[in-house]
């Protein structure tokens, strides 16, 4: 999508700072973190959404979760704990509208919305 | 396993409010709302959390967050938007140790964590 930053920085327009990357998605650091870690994780394919999905992505939304899971190991943090969250919608929070999954770690947590 | 409350809830031992349900996972409304929207989707299968995630979970993992925008759809607040939040470790907020997911919404969401 032209107009839109996420294929920018996956296509290498926007820089960022690479955290994982394979054949399905792309992991970088959020430049305006929430909290002490803050990666985000996309498709390379473009999906505007939660919304947007269909059965047909499962498996692709499944490998991003676990790639979650991976980059919490990388980074070591999976044993201390992680959050993982997915706004959709502006109500939620989301700004981007290409598919994110916030990870976020290094802190207790205390609110969700 | 024996011991875990949502399996309880699963096996119907513990009553819980049913939004969805189908053959891999159950969804109902979380006793202490965070939001005036707030569910839990939870696997069938007792998993004990993201951490606990394996590759031949994927397709499930994939179906649980399909299964959130299904409920958002047949809530009525899918346009309106809504967040999904999965805690992994008592960092996080996980209290329970069975795998789940939170679906979040009838706000406007400004934090993370």
């Amino acid at each position: 999508m032209a107009d839109c930053i996420f294929c920018k920085i996956l296509n290498g327009e926007i820089p960022s700072q690479k955290v994982y990357e394979d054949e399905l998605v792309y992991a970088f650091r959020d430049i305006n973190p929430a909290a002490p870690q803050h990666i985000l994780i996309i498709p390379r394919e473009h999906i505007a959404g939660a919304n947007a999905l269909e059965e047909k992505h499962k498996e692709l939304v499944g490998h991003i979760i676990l790639t979650a899971q991976k980059i919490a190991r990388q980074e070591g943090f999976a044993e201390d704990g992680f959050r993982i969250v997915n706004n959709c919608g502006e109500n939620a929070g989301q700004t981007v509208f290409h598919l994110h999954f916030h990870l976020l770690a290094g802190g207790k947590f205390d609110q969700m919305v």
